[in-house]
This record gives C-alpha cells, structure tokens and sequence, in this order.
C-alpha cells in the first residue's frame, strides 16, 4: 500500500464534524467560568494605509479562554485520586504555576483510531434522555447489542444523549444525561483510548458513588485508574442521523503545555 | 472499500507531529504580542476532601492567548486588500467587536488531503536558510524537480526553511527566511488549498513588494486574491529527514467563531 | 496655612469607602461580560525552596477584567454622539487597537472636590428605589431642598438608589433604578465635575428617550455634551445612614492609556 | 473644622502624580510577564444605528493584567516566610484558586497619611543612581539628615532612585538602584506604614541577603515581619524637583478580593 491511496482516502472521506461552534455564551462549567470570550481589537482599518503601505491590511484578537470550554479532551493531569495521578504519579511533585510537568495535554497523542457510536437517546427513541438521566452499564450494552456493534480495546467510545442541541440553552445543557458509575465500570473493561459525550462532563454530574461519596465517578474511573482519556460537548446527531455506528476517528489535541486539557474538533471519517 | 479499512489504515501510518509545543516565551510576532499565557489557578489540593467528597479532585487553569501565536492557521478574514477579502467581500459589512461575520476559522473546513513538502534548506545542502531570505520562484521549482514532486492543485504545500529549531530564540526566529513574491507567484499558480511553513509569516518579512509597497505580499496574494489558508510555525525536520516528500496531510482548526485563525496540529501521516 | 495641617487632617478623617468588592461572580453587564476574573496561578509553595533560597517566597495571579466592571468610572471617549467626542473631537481619528489617543483614562483627573449626596431612597423612605424606576428633575430637586444640600459647580454628585445590597444578586441589580433624562438635564444644569450612582449604568436603564430613540441619554449627555464623567456602582449607604450630604470627595482614576474607563476606590470623607 | 474645609483644601491643593502610565509595553518584571494586555474591541461604529438608536454609541475593551505590573501596591499575602504570612497567618489555610482569603489588596485600607520623600540620587546630586546599586542605611540616614526631614511612625516613605525616567526602556529598568538590606532595617525600625520607590522591586534586586541566601530581602523585612505595605514603579522626579519633601499621601488600592496586590495612583499633595 502507499501513501497516495491514504490520502485520496481521507480526502474521498464522508466527514462529520463533532465540535460544537465556539463563542462567548455557549455552556460553561461552573467551576470553568467565564470560559470564553474573544475579542477583535485589531481592526483592517487600523492600519490601511494605502499611499504608503500598499492594499494590504490585517486584523486579529485575543482569545480568554479555559481549557474546558467547548469541545474538548481532558488531560490525564486534570484528574487526580488521593493526589496521585495515573500510574501513581505524584500531584505535588509535578504542580507548576504554568502547568504540570507530567500529562500536560502537550502528551496526549493524535488519536486515529476506530471510532464507535452508541447512540443511546436513538436506541430509546427519545430525542433527548432525560434532564440527568444516569447511562448505566445495561443501556451500554443494550444499545451495543442492537446496533451489533462491538465496543474493542483502542477504540474511541462516543455516548450520544441528545443534548448536543441545547447548545444555546446553558441552563438546560447542564441538566444533560450522562453516564453512571456501572456505565463507565463497563466502559473501562473494554479498555477504550479514549471516550466522549455531547454533554458536559460525560459523567452523570448529579449522581454521586455511594462507596465514596464522590460526584464524577467516571473522571476518576477512567482518567486516574486507566488512562483514559475523555473528551466532552461533542455534537453527535449527524453521525448518529447518518446510521454509521462505526467509523474512523480523528481527534488531535494541541499541545498546550502543562494545561489539564485541550480545545479539539474531532472528526468521523466514513469511506 | 469499507470504513474498517480506513481507521486500521489511519492507526497503521506513520505520523508526523508538525506542531511546534505551546508556552509562555515561544516567538511570537511583535503584532500579536504578548501571544501566549497559560496560568494553573485551580489546584489538586484546592478540592481534595477525602472525609466529604471521596479521593477525586480536579485541576484546571486559564488560557490568554492571541490566535496567532504556535503552530496556526489563517482564516481569510485575517487580511484584506482595499478593505476587501476573498472575492470581494466587504470589511465594513463583517467586522464585529467579538470578530468577523463571514470568513471566520469557523469557516475553515478541515484539511484533509495530499500534502508535499519541499525542503529548501536541505535541497541547499544547509541546517538553516541565511536570515531574512526570500525563497524565490526559482528555488521552489527547483527544489520540486530536484525531489521530482509535483505540486497539484487542491494539495497543502508546505515549505521548510530549517528555522523550525530556533523556536527557543524568538530573536533569531523572528529574522527567519520566507517565501518572496516570486514564490508566492509560483505558489498560486499552482492552486493548492494551504501553505505552510517553519517561520513565523510564510512570506519574507522584511521583504517589500516594489509594485505596491506591501510587506507580506504573499499574505494578500493567497489569503485575498486566492483564498489559500497559511499555516505559520510548523515543525518539518524529521519530516524532511524521513525522505518522504508526499504524505497524508490532516489538520483541523477549530470553530472560534468570527477570529482570524486558529491554533492546529498538522500532522503527516505516510503509510 | 501648611502641608502638615493637611496630611493631619486627612488622616484624622473619617473615611466612607464607596467602591463595592471585585471578585467574579459580581454583577455585570451584559455588554461587558465575562467582565472580571482573577485566576492565582503562583503559589507560595512553588518557590519555597529554603535550603537554597531562604524562607522568603512569592505569590501572585493573573486578571481578567473589562474596564467597567465593577466600581469604576467612565473615560470621555467611551460614549459618542454621531462619531464624536466631548468638544467634536472625532471618533474615527482617534481609535486605535490599544484604545483611544484622546480622551482615555490617563486623561482623567484625579477627584479632589466637594462630594454631594442626594439619597433618593432615604428621602422616599424605602430601602430601595422600586425596580427601574426613572429618577426625574423633581425627585432630585425636591431631596435636595429636603436635605437643604446645594448641588454647585465643580461638584461630585452622588445619588442613592438603595440597590448597592443587591450586589450579590445581578439580576435584581441589573433592574436598579435610575436617573431619567429630566434629571439627566437638571444635573447637567449645576455643571458638576462628574456624577455618581450605586447602580450599574447611572441611567435608568430601561428609559429610551422619546426624542432620539437612544437608551442612556445621560451617557450621551453628560459626558459627550457636557463632559462630565460618571461613577458605577458605587456603595452609599453607610454614607447615607450617617447623615453627611456633603463631604470631600477623593477619586483617582487608574492611567490605563487609552482605556474607556478605569476601576476607582471612591471615598467621602468628613472631618 | 468642618468638612467644607477639607474639601477646599484638597482642592485647593498642588497635586503630585505618581503613577506610571500603563501600556503594552511597559517594563514588567520576569515572573509577571506578559504583564499587561488592553484591546479595545466594541468600536463606535459597531452600535451606531442613528436612525434606530439615535446619535449615541458607546465603546469598550479587555483588560489582560498582572496585578504587579505598573504602579502598584503589594498585598501581605504577596509574600511568606517559612509559608507564614504577617502575623503568623499559614499560607496553607488561606490559599484558593481564586486567591488568598487573608491579607488579599481588599484589605488594604486607603492611605492617606504624611508621606516623606528621600531624595537619594538627588541627595548624591546624579540623575540616576548607578544599575543595581544598593541604598544603604546610610543613604538614607544621611538624606534624611541634609533634607532635615526625620521619618516618623505611620509615614509613607518614598525613595528616589531616578529610574522613573527609564520606564521606556525594559532592560535599563530593570537593573534599576534598590534598597539594601541595611536600608530595609532602617525603615522598618522608623514603623513607617507603607513604602515605595521608582524602581521594579523596591529592594535592590541583585543584592543576596548573606545569612539566609534571600534576594528581596526587604520583601520578606517589610511585607511579612512587619506587616510594611511595599509599593513600587512610582513617578517622583516632579516632586523631588519641587523641593517637596514632606507632603500629603493619598493612595486608595482596589479591593480586588484575594489578589496580591493591586495597581495604584498615588498622589503627593502640598498645600
């Protein structure tokens, strides 16, 4: 095989674009706020001056933002267990005013992988779960079994709720459903690279393990205890609307040092 | 062909990381200073209580940045000529206090397609091009006839100048060698859909166009006149040292609505 | 007459601080949010390192704050009548990416004047203003008889409108009352040197004048036509439940060059 | 006395700037880059609708700042000895994501006190004190002794060290004279309430403190032994040439909650 049939592939490619637009006033997580603002200060007209410059002008802002706003991968630094991160990597030995040395989103590779899609709103035949409905590991795999999908080790498992299209409706989008503790334990055993949502924090933000009282079972779960890597506010409804449950998945974070995240548009490629 | 084979064929390929890293010092352009910022205010020990919410905690900070700063690309709102972009459409109509109602990196579609690479520095026999110089017509064409690789409309062309190394050095960096108007000339001709380059601007800054008295001729000839998006601060060294002169190429801006640009990851993937 | 008597009676004074808390999660208004957030990113134990440097250490953070959030005053250019400034001077000559060559808040004067406080709510006996209540000529007039207090020339005018306790609560805040375009003129009238409100625009924010279409004709009147500059959200009502209607009024504005506004510490002092 | 004789006063009063003006720009020290950010972003033409709106349009901006650039004032959380704030108070107990819930700039009353100036590049009849130079004790007995001015408790204590001309120009500036070691214990024994000089740092920041290897020796002396406000970057060639050198102080730091300092306009006045 060569390299002229790999690009002629991905360029013949149907693409599904999963990130939802950015802009100041989409949904933010409480503990992310403001998350996003943009501003144009560098106006075309600032600086033509065609006598003496020529035709040519330019223009540009700047961006205040957090890095989980949006659609976006979490690091595996944003998480920690008892202070450690993956693979008992101390918090204190790696915390920096401008980041963190080890699992900075700067280390998280390119993801190119197989991507899967449990649509699990389309298998209820609801348009959206209800407002913090918690996936458990039976909807999982339900929904798997129907469409005949398998979920393999090095995928990348995207969950669809629904609530991609509350988008503009931020006190609705934090009510969005999300996956329970038995959802993730079921999630990790497949030993997935990574997992997303069209939610907010992928996990059921108002179910709280009864073991340990923690809230966001999943961030620890799959981020701390595997490596996992979780991406969130990811709008599925195309992909899921196109019936492909399976697909190949494009996800490439940047590398902002030290940062506990990344801004991401991933992608679903279909030939 | 099916989908199977594209994400086995996507995982299997060698990948070429063409982003430089992101932090506070790297270069950055004297008109989008300060560039780049990254603070980690929310700590691990801020939230960890084990007695009350069980051993996660979580970690995330704040992102000032301009979007011109690292490894980016340019949306075609970022320049004009005579107050006008891209087939003709008005400044004064589209500019907004939070960016541009048309031509935003919204817009930018992904790039998925060939990508060529002509390594001018190494065709010279040189680690780094002199400072300052201008890559003419002549050098791409015989670069690209030395590597007998042809440029073919539609491919991203990406052109290296060795300076990728100095990142570290924003003085030395910011006096690296770019593409002159003759380049620039040759480059449109050929109908690519991207350019990009491992300088700050593409074009030779200090090069002054005589027909009009522009400086980054290139910048309103391909942006303006073309429609082709540049990409500024790519890494291409091992890139170039792996032989390949043709390759896959992805990148995927993401969707600040109404900005000048985006941050991206380019990446080259070659079988 | 010496300095010293000055200092000594400065320091002797009793000080009625009028500038409300900065933190994120203040009111704000919609054109100016996410309007302030302060992210502390070096922390004492990250250059704690006593064996080497001794037991000294250091901490700051980063903000992010548009210039009229909280308690702060408004710079001459940032209102406009038909593109020009107090005086006629022109918007368009004037306007920059980095603010305005006139008129901005380094032009603003340190406020070493005669302070008046007309307390609207005291006068009508409520602890606050009905929401979005107009202030006219005659309800400015009449506390003023009531209070035998004269609004002169060169004065800082002060009004009460009781919703400073609402700072905590930005919706209730953002319906304060406020000055009517009658007492927008009757102000005017006594030619004082700026103006002063515990709400969030001066104006009452739901008045559009009749004759222009326009919301804010204070912000149009005062400081365009007239050059007076105003003060928001301040806190008055320690001042006002102390009985002082006059005071020395100290305001010193920031030097943000170019910026349409400033935060400013307002104080009242009384001997 | 009566109120309306202070305000004639202070009105009546020779006033003393001594704020640096705040631009991109400006020097900022190492560990507070970038420093200082503004954009202006809504424009004037942006809301100028005049047949729907009326003549009136407003404009504003984006404010990007470290809270110890410019003329500023340090908080006592700013610094820590031994991870112990003024009296005592543990860094541990006191430190959040958004700032410091003892000793933040809200605390900081106004000062409004005698100020006293020592004049010591004038004092040693240069226009700048030699790059790094360290004020002694003796410096500063000595000026106080040929300027007959003794420095009382509760004083501000202003120190001259010519640099404010060099606010232009980074690298000199920031190899601005200092206080020395010997001259922080000479202060601090006066019980001043508060100091400040035209430099970046007030102490000398190349001089080591011998006994514990401490730059900033009058960082830890002041801010945290003694409880000494540190303010820095001031403007004093004016008054120094006024021949002033006890005046009136007034400087009113904002209440930014937590933060670590906070910008400020100090004004010397004289009758």
């Amino acid at each position: 095989m060569n390299a002229a049939a790999l690009w002629t592939r991905l360029a013949g490619a149907r693409v599904f674009d999963l990130e939802q637009p950015r802009f100041a006033g989409m949904p933010i997580h409480p503990a992310h706020k403001p998350g996003y603002h943009y501003g144009l200060h560098r106006r075309h007209r600032d600086t033509y001056r065609p006598e003496r410059f020529g035709p040519r002008s330019g223009s540009s802002g700047i961006l205040t933002m957090m890095e989980h706003s949006g659609t976006h991968i979490d690091a595996l630094c944003h998480q920690a267990c008892d202070l450690q991160f993956y693979r008992g990597v101390a918090v204190d030995k790696t915390e920096r005013s401008d980041g963190y040395t080890e699992y900075g989103a700067e280390t998280i590779a390119p993801l190119l992988a197989r991507g899967v899609l449990l649509d699990i709103a389309g298998w209820k035949q609801v348009d959206r779960l209800p407002p913090n409905y918690a996936i458990t590991a039976e909807d999982l795999d339900g929904c798997a079994r129907h469409a005949t999908i398998e979920v393999r080790p090095g995928d990348v498992l995207l969950v669809r709720t629904g609530f991609a299209s509350a988008w503009q409706d931020e006190a609705a989008y934090l009510n969005a459903a999300g996956v329970s503790k038995s959802g993730n334990l079921w999630t990790a055993e497949r030993r997935v690279r990574a997992v997303g949502a069209d939610n907010m924090a992928w996990d059921c933000m108002t179910e709280k393990d009864p073991d340990t009282n923690m809230v966001l079972f999943g961030h620890a779960h799959l981020l701390v205890t595997h490596g996992i890597h979780i991406i969130e506010n990811l709008v599925l409804d195309e992909l899921a609307a196109s019936g492909h449950r399976e697909f190949c998945f494009v996800g490439v974070p940047l590398k902002f040092r030290g940062a506990t995240g990344s801004p991401i548009r991933p992608l679903a490629l279909v030939d």
